[in-house]
């Protein structure tokens, strides 16, 4: 069920190298690996879930409302990561001459299928 | 100098709330508000000094090269991140309605005005 659901995210994405179900405390549900030699998508999440909990806890104190995106790029990676439940998210990993808007719509609107699965 | 610019980039996305230049220690050189209800950007800004930090750390770890962009979306704002040297960022503001394409852009093409300024 989320195997389908970020294969169909990743597949569509022009760049798209690997996406990842993960809860807040950095253990994956599910994974996905389009190219398997350019980064570990689990390990660059687990790095993000500690982040993503700074920054939700950033957004309470600043009271901006929860938070649902948080996307980084660097020189040869990027990262959009969607939240799909209080405690979940979903990271997908593209190339940085990939398609980012795409990559961002894609994980809007796979979220709710995704939180159903959870 | 950077006022003129920071304004130019605020008044020019719609939804656009505030904009600052700050260096990864939290401290502030130059801040434009636009909409001044909205949300302190100064403080805004500090709380995501100390996240790009973190950002910028998994990165060298992870060996994906530098950052360059990180982009939050919460319910009530929306904040683009733009590093315009390994020490300073420029962080915009924004309604989460606002146009987010057009404040990455603005960010991406006035960092190197910002840079030359710094």
């Amino acid at each position: 069920m989320f195997a389908e659901t970020l294969k169909r995210v990743v597949d569509n994405v022009d760049g798209g190298i690997a996406a990842v179900v993960m809860g807040l405390d950095g253990i994956p549900v599910e994974t996905y690996v389009k190219q398997k030699d350019r980064v570990d998508v689990n390990t660059v999440a687990m790095e993000f879930s500690f982040i993503l909990t700074q920054v939700r806890k950033a957004g309470d104190s600043l009271q901006v409302g929860s938070l649902e995106e948080l996307s980084v790029k660097a020189q040869r990676l990027v990262l959009v990561c969607r939240m799909i439940s209080p405690q979940y998210f979903v990271a997908i990993a593209m190339a940085p001459e990939g398609n980012f808007g795409k990559a961002r719509y894609l994980a809007r609107v796979s979220a709710p299928t995704l939180a159903a699965a959870l």
